[in-house]
């Protein structure tokens, strides 16, 4: 399989690749002309690409027409995720991009035991993140990840776009596949679903009603209780397979 | 929410708890004459049962008359897991019993990076991850590890006994929701699942062709590229979602 960059420097049948990228493709996996990779976007459409030149710090390309990205999944996916402790929020992210998520937005909340602590230098670390794992899993998006929000009430007002809310509570909820069957997209449009998983101390009562009074649709993942690492995974693993997105 | 306990001691309407669960109910949690927990038998069915008395290491209990444990799943999951570099079998299994996995078979293959080494004592230490998990995420029984098996035709020989043999291979597969949908339990069993994912390397065209030989039907799980620890639990998840036991 050729190897897979991101580039937005694509254009009239021709094609750029600059810094990290163009060093390991000229250095690294010691790129010839006349050799084919393939260039996304990161807008969900790919493109066969041939070498033709070497810059001292670029690789230039011939492209062919492009083509939709086939791995990008039919729903868009936003994962609020409780802020959680250690490293746990690089794993939901790495692993989160591989099943097929788009947008990260990590929040506080009252039972969080994590605190904000320097979170724009760790946000652009969280975002590496998510870049290294969409190349590595052949997304055709970069996703990306927010700065967290400070608390459940600005969760709450930053629900409005979303075809389906879907808020996993401890306490149980509906099953997904009957509030999934249930959705329907924007004419036209992917199916734009947002998903909501607590931090290791779960949700305070206020916030789960504060939730509902948002108009979200609680979900139930089981009569197992789910480490909120495990959660993020299993709903999205669970929407992907009720969308045809994991076969 | 009552805590819970695993004990094989329950007969005649009593049941002892002992070592360092007993400690831990007596001394961490300060439990006293009257408080009721719950007891599981490791064997699906739990039990209300009133603390009694106090031995020196032991805690004593009346217990009601047993009901089924409600966190077992529909089926009965196998994971054959390709034994991967580093900590991640332990985050495998982990989060595999919270997802409803039974047994753990790691194995060795052509392109595994990790190579065995004192294996019988990493058992112990993955067997302990595994009733570690099955106590917090509330299992009626206790999930096993078994042992590494040495290649992968050692696997293919490991196969009798299940009604549905899933192979997760990076090439694609049918879906796992017709594959799922085409099995059937034997008469009043449940049905019985073998899932088999790679380690970091992936499989060797032959090991493809083995499991092949051996009837297993492969599974594709779609088109993003899933590291070897996110397979799992992706595949898991998909099962109970597709069985009604993530819900």
């Amino acid at each position: 399989m050729p190897h897979r960059y991101f580039t937005t420097e694509i254009s009239n049948g021709t094609a750029t690749l600059r810094g990290a990228d163009a060093h390991h493709l000229s250095r690294v996996m010691r790129g010839k002309l006349g050799d084919t990779v393939i260039l996304c976007d990161g807008n969900a459409v790919e493109y066969t690409a041939t070498i033709t030149g070497f810059g001292p710090e670029t690789v230039e390309f011939s492209v062919e027409p492009g083509y939709p990205s086939a791995a990008e999944p039919s729903v868009e996916v936003t994962l609020f995720v409780g802020y959680p402790k250690q490293d746990k929020l690089e794993q939901v992210i790495r692993h989160g991009v591989e099943l097929g998520c788009t947008h990260f937005v990590p929040f506080f909340s009252r039972y969080c035991v994590a605190a904000p602590k320097k979170e724009e230098q760790k946000n652009e670390r969280y975002n590496r993140i998510a870049f290294e794992a969409a190349k590595q899993c052949g997304r055709g998006v970069l996703p990306d990840v927010a700065l967290p929000l400070p608390n459940f009430g600005a969760l709450c007002r930053s629900l409005e776009g979303y075809d389906l809310v879907l808020f996993c509570y401890e306490l149980g909820g509906a099953p997904l596949r009957q509030l999934l069957a249930d959705a329907k997209p924007a004419d036209g449009q992917r199916l734009k679903i947002a998903l909501i998983t607590g931090a290791e101390g779960g949700f305070a009562a206020e916030e789960a009603e504060m939730a509902a009074n948002a108009g979200v649709k609680t979900v139930g993942l089981g009569p197992r209780i789910l480490r909120c690492e495990t959660a993020p995974l299993a709903v999205l693993s669970a929407v992907m397979t009720l969308t045809g997105n994991l076969e």
